[in-house]
């Protein structure tokens, strides 16, 4: 199963606002409807929003009388995922060659994606092997929000990472961060975690640095969303926290995304824009309100890790250990890893 | 209105599980009826719980025909605050005098709180002062949980010091962490924080230490359940977190608690027993489920801030700077500050 696909002329996603009680495929044939449903979090995850942006580029071609200001619009969707407005930007350079060349160039990135995952997997278990060592009982990871399959095609970065080792038998246990406001690793991790049969537990958010203290876990993973030359990354609010946790517990914590991620053009974490999404996300729960009726919120959707703070960043193409002084400019990608056969 | 207290040979208490959507009086006759509402959190905060410990005791010596039992179990109901322990032994000592002499211990025990929650609003806000300075723009705090009114019998501990700068003109905005998995600060802290017409906002846990790193407040105020004779403090999961956040922004992290949340005889948080609330606390919220069916949780009600990165512990009785090398040892309690009139 695919978290988004191309299908006889449109785009069909899982729609990930009503997992887990029910896995249902939303179709979409007109880019107002996909930006909707990015806007939404129908499809959300980096890499996922990569594919959504390229698939949407192909449909505006298709179906709008003035794809341009479509793409425009489809492009500035969600401010913070880079991945967004590179995939749209990868399609959109084959506009005048036609649709068939758009949607090429669409399907490429979505295969790439598959193949990036895996590569990720490679290089992230090989990276925690290193670190950790190989003594037989298992690692235990925490992770924050979803980066599994369903935040990109069918496999995916930092719980794509978590996959390899559990089919590999190196899985101990998987905490999950709950992830509020919208619950992405209740939802949708846990679900993740329980289709491919790996032990796991729920913790609510500010419990993971305290958990890290008392050595409940051996690694930090999380995905990115945008990581800056230096290093400095944004990622779901939240990771900051675990970041600090795990620097004062001595664990190692592990940036997982496909290098689309990488934006050299951003010096650093300062300029990158953080999306303040609504209150009402913070102070309901679906049909429950939290919080008194006229409560207030600031909701900042990302947070951004110091470079620092984080030990290493695994890509698609290269593992950077930060916490020896490489950077991104220092290590050039190399090959992708390839899953042994 | 106060948030427990003694009332025609019965206890009656603010029903907390039912705010912020009503305010109910729940009537308690019998110590199992008590203990239930404890264990429930129908009345919960370290000053509440030392009260309904201690009125709890006049109940058992008036109603039970093993009063020494029921004592007992009382003291159990929750194992992590010192001062529902503290409040029974209290009470406790006066049992062979007869109910008029442990009622009195009781009712002077609840009058207390009220005297000292005043002095905690007197020495935190003249802490805070001194820390920050007196530049007229007012001040921002972040917190966790409730720690107001609701926490206590009439004013709070944290939040306490949150209303008397209020009530000077001091207060520019308070930051109220949701504080999940049983969101006391969205149901009860907002609603103190509207009732007494301050400003505030909601964050969601994650975002606190991101949010102090971005400069949205000027110092941290927390509660404590105990606070071991190094300084540790354990108090609502999330304060730890907060803790490292605020050292590395640079934000004074204070910690406001009545002299009887001092445990001189538990050397560091290492020897603080922390309760393990049930996973279904964690994986549904209500009527709503969270998390797949199946999904397991840790969930640590608690957590210990190391006394390293506590600024300072404010006490009704003193004011110790850790930051400036004071410990509880070396800084011996002293009177009460007396609310301006």
């Amino acid at each position: 199963m695919r978290t988004i696909d191309w299908v006889d002329d449109g785009i069909e996603l899982i729609d990930q606002t009503l997992l887990p009680e029910r896995c249902e495929t939303l179709r979409l044939e007109t880019v107002d409807g996909l930006i909707g449903a990015i806007r939404r979090l129908s499809v959300r995850g980096a890499p996922a929003l990569g594919v959504a942006g390229a698939l949407g580029v192909a449909l505006a071609v298709a179906t709008e009388r003035d794809p341009a200001d479509a793409i425009t619009r489809l492009r500035a969707a969600r401010p913070t995922a880079v991945n967004l407005a590179w995939g749209v930007d990868e399609a959109a350079r084959h506009v005048a060659e036609g649709f068939p060349a758009v949607l090429r160039r669409a399907l490429a990135i979505r295969d790439d994606d598959i193949a990036a995952c895996r590569s990720m997997g490679e290089y992230g278990t090989a990276l925690l092997t290193g670190l950790l060592g190989e003594d037989g009982t298992g690692i235990r990871i925490m992770t924050v929000c979803n980066t599994g399959g369903l935040a990109a095609v069918e496999r995916g970065t930092a719980l794509g990472v978590v996959q390899t080792l559990h089919e590999r038998g190196r899985l101990a246990e998987a905490l999950a961060l709950e992830t509020r406001p919208l619950l992405q690793g209740a939802r949708l991790t846990a679900w993740e975690l329980g289709r491919m049969g790996a032990p796991y537990r729920m913790i609510v958010d500010s419990a993971g640095p305290f958990l890290l203290a008392r050595g409940h876990a051996d690694a930090v993973l999380i995905g990115a969303d945008r990581i800056a030359a230096n290093g400095d990354t944004a990622n779901k609010v939240g990771s900051y926290a675990l970041a600090l946790g795990a620097r004062r517990a001595g664990v190692p914590f592990v940036v997982v995304a496909p290098e689309t991620t990488v934006d050299m053009a951003t010096p650093s974490g300062a300029e990158i824009a953080i999306e303040d999404r609504p209150a009402e996300e913070v102070v309901t729960l679906r049909e429950l309100r939290l919080a008194p009726h006229d409560a207030g919120a600031i909701n900042p959707a990302f947070d951004v890790t110091p470079h620092d703070l984080i030990t290493a960043i695994v890509t698609d193409r290269r593992i950077v250990r930060l916490d020896r002084a490489e950077t991104l400019a220092s290590v050039p990608p190399g090959p992708r890893a390839a899953m042994p056969s």
